[in-house]
């Protein structure tokens, strides 16, 4: 691994950060920057580092980098960006061994020598660089936080085994805004902006080897190395999940990539085909995105075969519609796993997939039908709906829930709609891993992609 | 209109409202329905029924509906199947306009005949029925409300103008409680079951008539008589949008929806067919049913010319990739609209469609370029995107949208993706009739339905 890519890890967990640009003004990215540190709670050291200033939030002001004291592991600049360059060198003399640079005005307007410039006096030192014109970095297990959007329009999430890379900041926000309003945790989150000397593909093959990333996410628009990417991804799917989401694939909309990151979006069949050779999981749209990130965290599944759980029974109606049009198959249960349903029914009611718990089921009848779908041979995944307004049931259920979740023997989905009360009661389930859906299409379609990626696996396994 | 029908005004609108098997139990039925309606603050009067008590919830209880004092124009029942066609016969005699029957137990489970003794009973009264074996019905604005879900698990819907009639009573809690979690209004919720004397075809031809219902929802998994469905719906929808989803189109989900409701879900080929020459708009699953919702409170659009406007160009790029994917197209704007959007940017930026404000786009920045879009010729609708998150971005950029909205001269519709803060944003907009989506794609198809719909309406009257 080259070696900046190797001080990548000094950009997530730093000892020691910088602030290059630190400032009073509450409006001031490098006033938003040192708070994000300050009121996070970062354990290593901080320091502010603008010559304009003795102390900033308590702490004490260095005139330059080469000024601060001790060693600083990850420098962070908000500065503008003619002086970018030159303090970049500075840290490099200090031995800094990451940065992350949020300014703009590099390669997106035209400025590409000031990049080239900035890009070769990090390499000269290698110092892993994030950026420019990005927003950053974001490790919430390590309180490290680059992003300049306050706390209050944009929740941060929990820490977690999910890493995302995007080129769009925008983008990375509203997914792990969403992420973090469901409790889904994030290991890290990087939007690399112009990706002057790291890009996409090297973030990929970094967090390909990265233990706390169990999957990663990316969004791109283009790259300047296609082959590079394809290889990156290629190694890391094979390692863990890669999802991909490619933006500008119509003309209009690779236009419009053109003039927001200044790279051609480039022919969306050459990208489709390198998503399909070395095969990652393409994802069409923002809310598939997230639609699957949660489904990647269950346990894998053996086969297509899917039982539905249900006390709706319109709901289950729907579902199966979603499974059967996505091409997977709705399970034959077995004698035993009937006894076990149609003891919680009514006199006269039978057993079918998908099964009907009617709306009087309890948090019990729930437990003897999940109980027996795991145990059930001929089940590969479950996609239990829960029509949480329904008077017999009480919060129960997510324990039932919590706890087939935990033995880790098939993937259970569950699908729920509704307002505030549902909607808490789904916030439960998914900060504890398990995906839950407001629709049984998105269920469906999310359940498809990774049982598509699991016998894919178990393919290229037996293979290998 | 048969004279059934036209008592169904007294179903959504009663002077008066009896509960037949009214009960002290929390837990029973009963008990729910009678507290609705003394909670919910109905107007009218209230009759507990039931021979066990003397008063009920302080109000004077009636040992049958014949000892009623004054007249009853809405009779619930919530007492046995068995016990029901003798009381629906002396409501008919007392003079009873409408009835809703919760109780299950009729064609549902095989009891055919029991049934058919209830059509009977009704149909000589020329009583309104709705049901047996449904959740009944809610009308907002005159605070009638049948549904025995508990309120703190399913929240209410403001009054409004879309109409809902639902064959799945959990189908139509789901769609009602995401309403109104976002504000969005109801007129009539209809959970009719097992339509024994109404069905979906007559509920259809009586709110097209409603001049309160302005859009008619329809969830189906199989109906009696398809010509008259039909026939109801096309009559329907060249006065109002009809907009449905019909369940049970896979052979597994058509063998669930048969022991779901009885009914063979039916060929769906001839129910497309059907949708089709009927012009209703039919949605694809839950979701979609809702993400139409709002998009047909908006002024109708004249064409398929899009405007796009963001602050985040990633955002742009994905909705743009949308639009063209739906058979939409990016407009192209007027000298006159890119000047008002460049005055805008920092120098040298220019404006294309997607109309990019960037990141440092203030409420201000967003007025000038709505504004502009209003009035460019070349614009048929415009999708708002707003990353709420953004540092730049206050709440007038709301105002800015609502004051929009309020001219109605074209469709607006935004796309913001978020947690709690963007989610609140996102409530103020629906619930003011402007549809928000979370995803792009999702916004983008729900426009070209929209777009679709208008344009074969104005083909429609233009040839009538």
């Amino acid at each position: 691994m080259r070696r900046d890519l190797k001080n990548l890890k000094y950009v997530f967990g730093p000892r020691s950060v910088a602030v290059i640009g630190a400032s009073e003004k509450p409006t001031k990215l490098g006033n938003v920057i040192l708070k994000n540190f300050v009121d996070g709670k970062f354990a290593g050291k901080i320091y502010p580092v603008n010559p304009k200033h003795e102390s900033l939030l308590g702490l004490k002001c260095y005139p330059s980098i080469t000024k601060v004291p001790g060693k600083v592991d990850l420098a962070i600049f908000a500065v503008p960006a003619h002086a970018v360059p030159k303090i970049a060198a500075q840290c490099g003399r200090k031995g800094v061994r990451g940065a992350v640079v949020l300014s703009a005005g590099f390669g997106e307007v035209g400025n590409r020598k000031l990049e080239e410039e900035l890009k070769k006096a990090v390499q000269k030192y290698n110092i892993a660089m994030i950026g420019p014109n990005c927003l950053g970095v974001m490790n919430p297990l390590k309180k490290v936080d680059s992003i300049f959007f306050p706390f209050y329009k944009f929740e941060r999430p929990p820490p977690g085994d999910i890493s995302f890379v995007t080129q769009s900041g925008g983008v990375g926000t509203c997914v792990a805004d969403l992420a973090s309003h469901y409790g889904i945790g994030i290991s890290k989150f990087i939007s690399y902006g112009n990706g002057a000397s790291i890009d996409e593909a090297d973030l990929i093959e970094y967090l390909s080897e990265d233990k706390e990333t169990k999957q990663i996410l990316l969004y791109i628009e283009g790259t300047r190395d296609g082959r590079k990417l394809m290889e990156a991804m290629m190694r890391a799917n094979l390692k863990k999940p890669v999802i991909v989401l490619k933006a500008g694939r119509t003309e209009g909309a690779s236009e419009a990539a053109k003039s927001h990151t200044g790279k051609l979006a480039g022919s969306y069949l050459a990208y489709q085909a390198a998503f399909r050779q070395s095969k990652v999981i393409e994802v069409e749209g923002l809310s598939e995105l997230f639609h699957v990130v949660n489904a990647f965290s269950q346990p894998m599944p053996k086969g297509k075969r899917v039982a539905v759980l249900t006390n709706g029974g319109g709901l289950g109606v729907l579902t199966a519609d979603s499974l059967e049009a996505s091409g997977l198959e709705l399970a034959k249960l077995s004698a035993k796993t009937k006894r076990a349903v149609v003891s919680t029914l009514p006199k006269g009611w039978t057993a079918g997939n998908p099964i009907d718990l009617i709306a009087d089921a309890t948090s019990e009848d729930y437990y003897k039908a999940v109980r027996a779908l795991v145990d059930d041979e001929g089940v590969d995944s479950i996609i239990v709906i829960i029509l949480f307004q329904a008077p017999a049931l009480d919060s129960r259920v997510l324990n039932v829930l919590l706890g087939a979740s935990d033995e880790r023997r098939k993937p259970i989905f569950v699908v729920a709609v509704g307002g505030d009360y549902t909607e808490e009661n789904r916030k439960v389930l998914d900060s504890h891993g398990i995906p839950t859906y407001d629709s049984p299409a998105y269920a469906a379609s999310s359940l498809k992609r990774f049982t598509d990626y699991a016998l894919s696996m178990r393919k290229t396994k037996k293979k290998g």
